[in-house]
Formats: structure tokens, C-alpha cells, sequence
């Protein structure tokens, strides 16, 4: 390792929280792999561990799966080294790819851990609805060729707010120790040919916004009664749910803290920063 | 070549029309070059002379240079092969890379002309006005680290509007006979970390929108006066202006023709459909 940052204080140990974004389409997800595939938690391992001048560990908000993105996602890692919050952010970045950014660093108590701590957490779904897919963007929005009614899509989504067993939402191989969540937003916008959902829950399982948004299109395509939302969230059962829907139309947003002394950022993706009707979160 | 599409008839030659979108992030530019570098068109040109059974030529609205991108490029080219509209634009997209889409086809007389029966342009320029860079959309937004003044930008803007001499906003190498063109409209928007400007003439010079964005976010960082856009646009001398802007911001949005029976299409990109304060061009 190039000793570009020599000054490590083994006798202090300091806790470094940071908000990045990334665009998830070139990585196997969140995840570090033993094959050695290229994952965002790799590549911020790789460039913070050089930044700390020595291997760190990083925790994150929320895992995100292979093509997923994020514009707010929190991490924290604990280093000997005493460098400025300016430093961890501006030193990590000029060694991250382009698609991978540290938005912000700031050193926390250790009190702060940025899986357990975390309150909340919210994230957008994307879909471009058109007749034909488009060129721009293409691994950052999910293509719906047929047209959907986002007031029936909105009338399912309210059946399922509240705290549920959400076992008909939940991937296989989710490792959560409850499928019981709180969904505490879903809510559907539509402009042009966009159209946002955006959830907020106390936790999500695994592919539960890409569950939920598969059933959600369904019934806004016309091919399910709205009321079947309800129907499959009543099974428990994944086997009878909808397809799960594709991860490029994913961001994570947000996640929320009892403490509110990280920096502030806008939900994103940035370019939603226009968007009519979505609150902040 | 495979004989995909067998049906062509010599005896009739047949115009048709194109739409299309694309990220032209991966590519050098619009036009095909000798050394087999990629390009839109000669991606373009691969699928439709594909679809056509024939080696066809495509005549472009606007050409565009590497990195920059087009929600609604025109193109047209002839053909001796009798297809419907729809299985030529279903039947082009099964063949081109998924950053470049075709979003209509419509078989016009053979006084078309893509390039020649333009009466007008349009392009919008995005900036991301923030102090980091972001992950997300890292090729398709200009970063710009100083806040920029939106109102002084505006103001600016204004003094370019009309009939002029461009010449301080051309490139070297432009191959277009006249430097006089008539700017229509310069607007300017801002929402959240987006600046968008968007610029309507009845054509455009070489790097001529990447030149004045390039003086007007010198302006807009508070580096230059506003009636600097003014004096660069008297100098009439390219060595005398701002430097150019980076193409990753630039969209080609629009070609007007007096024909008014080709469909249409929102300006895009599709991310900016519901971005408040542009109008339809």
C-alpha cells in the first residue's frame, strides 16, 4: 500500500461516518464477494483503506443488490487515524471511480453505527413509461412499455402502509430476523413519462421495494384488481406474489437517525430535484 | 449479412424518417470516422442497413460530438426495401446497443431532408451545481463546484439573443459557411442542484452551445461581469471567449421543419419531464 497519508495514531481510535452516492449498474451490488467481482463496498474498502493508511471495515445503511443505486447511502467505519472530516471526503474521492462519490464525512461517537442505528430508511423506484425504451439513462430508470394507471397503483400501495408480515415481499435468501416491517409511505407521482414511487419504512427485506413495485405495476397495468395487493400480502407466501421488478429503477434515498447532526442532503437522484410532489424524507 | 429482413424491391426507393435517443457517452461522436472508433451513426448505420437488406446512408439533423447526447435526433436515409414504419423502428432497435434507441420511424417524400429542411434547433445544456461531484448521471450532467448565479447567467443570456455573428463562439474546425445565426431563446432554470439552460436557433456552429455555456458559467460563478457575454460576442475571435464547456451536459432536444406531420415527442431527456420552468420547444 503507498503510504500517501502517513500519519496513523494507534493510541486513538476514531468512528468516520460518511454519505455516498453511486451508481449501482457496474457493480455486484453492495456486498464485498470472495470472488473478487467488482462491488461498491470493495471499492470504497480499497480507497478509504488507503486514505486510513490501513485495512478498514466498512458498515452500511443498507445492503443494496446488484444494480441497485444509491444517492444518500450512510456508512461508518472505525480508523486510527486522525484526518480531517474535509480529508476522509475529498482524499476518498480522488481514489473512487467516477460512478462511486463521498458526498460527506464526519467523525461520530461510537455510539453511531450505521446499520443498528438506523431509524428509518427510504428509497425511490423509478419507472420510464413509454412505448419504446429510451437510450438515456437506460440502467437508471425500468422500462414499462404498457401504460399504467398510477391512481390504481397508488390504491394498492395504501394497502399495504402500516406494520404487516411482509413474508410475500421477501426474496428467499433474506436474512432479516422479522418479516414484520412498517411501511410508513408509499406514495406515486407521475410526470411526463416518469413515474416515482417513494417508500419509507422503519426496514425493508430483501427485494421488498422491487416486490412491492412488481405487484404495483401489475395492477397498474390493468392485468390485477387493485385489491389483489392486499390478497398477496394477506398469503405470507413469496410463491404467489408478482415478479419482482427490475433493479435499475432502485435508489436508495435516505436513512434516518435519532440523532440529526449528519450533514443534510437532498433524497435524490439529483436529477428528481425538480420533480413536483415528492416530499422530502 | 444475414438476410433477416428479405423483402427488398429494387424498383422503388423509399425515404424514411427517424427518431432517436441516445447516450452518447460511449461514443466519438455522431459521425462514422475512417479509423472504426464507434460512433452513433456507425451503430446506426449497422442496424438499419441490417434492417433494410442494403447498405444505407444516414443524413442527421444535428451531429453531435463525443459525449453528447440526443433525446430527439432526425435522421433520414433511402432505401429500396418496402417495410412498415413500425417494423422499422421495432426491427432497428433489436439491433442497435441498448444507449441508443430509435423512437419513430414515418416514410416521407423525397423532399425531406434531415439536415437541409431543419428550420430550427434546440439543445439544452444540465449543469450539477454542488459542491461534491455526485456518483449518479456522472456522464450526462456537468459538474460545476462554484454556486453560479442564475439571475446574472439569465442577464447575460440575454445580450446573445437575436441575430449575430458567432464567430467568438466557433470552434476552429467548423465547417458551416456563414457564422451568422439567429438565437431564438437562451432560458435558464434552476431547481435544486440542476441548472438547465435551454437554447433554440436556427442552427448552431460548432461547440457554439458548449462555447456560451462556457462564458456563462464564468458569469454565473461572479468571475466575469454579465456584459462580458456581450463583449466576447464583439470580438468576433474565438481566442477571445471562455473555454468550452464539457459535452457530457449537452442534449441535442429538438429539429423543427416546416412539416409538422412527424411525430412528436417531449423535448427530454425523459428525467427532466417534470423539471419546472422549461417549455416545450
Amino acid at each position: 500500500m503507498t503510504e500517501i497519508f502517513p500519519f496513523a495514531h494507534p493510541d486513538h481510535r476514531y468512528r468516520i461516518a460518511m454519505g455516498v452516492e453511486y451508481r449501482g449498474s457496474e457493480y455486484y451490488g453492495w456486498q464485498i464477494q470472495k470472488s473478487g467481482v467488482p462491488t461498491v463496498q470493495a471499492e470504497l474498502t480499497r480507497a478509504i483503506s488507503r486514505v486510513a493508511n490501513h485495512p478498514v471495515d466498512l458498515i452500511v445503511a443498507g445492503r443494496t443488490d446488484a444494480g441497485v443505486h444509491a444517492s444518500n447511502q450512510v456508512i461508518h467505519f472505525d480508523t486510527f487515524s486522525a484526518r480531517k472530516e474535509y480529508g476522509w471526503c475529498v482524499g476518498t474521492n480522488t481514489l473512487l471511480p467516477k460512478d462511486i462519490s463521498v458526498q460527506w464525512a464526519k467523525i461520530v461517537d461510537n455510539e453511531f453505527h450505521a446499520r443498528f442505528s438506523a431509524k428509518e430508511r427510504a428509497y425511490r423506484y423509478i419507472v420510464y413509461n413509454a412505448p419504446v425504451p429510451g437510450g438515456i439513462l437506460r440502467d437508471g430508470l425500468t422500462w414499462e412499455r404498457r401504460p399504467l394507471d398510477v391512481e390504481r397503483m397508488q390504491a394498492a400501495a395504501d394497502l399495504l402502509l402500516g406494520e404487516h408480515d411482509f413474508s410475500a415481499f421477501r426474496a428467499a435468501n433474506c436474512q432479516a430476523q422479522s418479516p414484520v416491517k412498517e411501511v410508513r409511505e408509499l406514495t406515486l407521482v407521475q410526470q411526463g413519462r416518469l413515474i416515482v414511487l417513494q417508500a419509507r419504512a422503519n426496514g425493508f427485506l430483501y427485494h421488498m421495494v422491487r416486490n412491492i413495485m412488481g405487484v404495483l405495476i401489475e395492477i397498474g397495468r390493468g392485468d390485477k384488481p387493485v385489491e389483489w395487493a392486499a390478497e398477496v400480502l394477506a398469503t405470507r407466501d413469496r410463491n404467489l406474489g408478482g415478479v419482482t421488478a427490475p433493479a435499475a429503477g432502485l435508489y436508495f434515498i435516505r436513512a434516518q437517525y435519532e440523532r440529526n447532526d449528519l450533514p443534510y442532503r437532498e433524497p435524490g437522484p439529483a436529477f428528481l430535484d425538480g420533480f413536483p410532489g415528492l416530499a422530502d424524507v
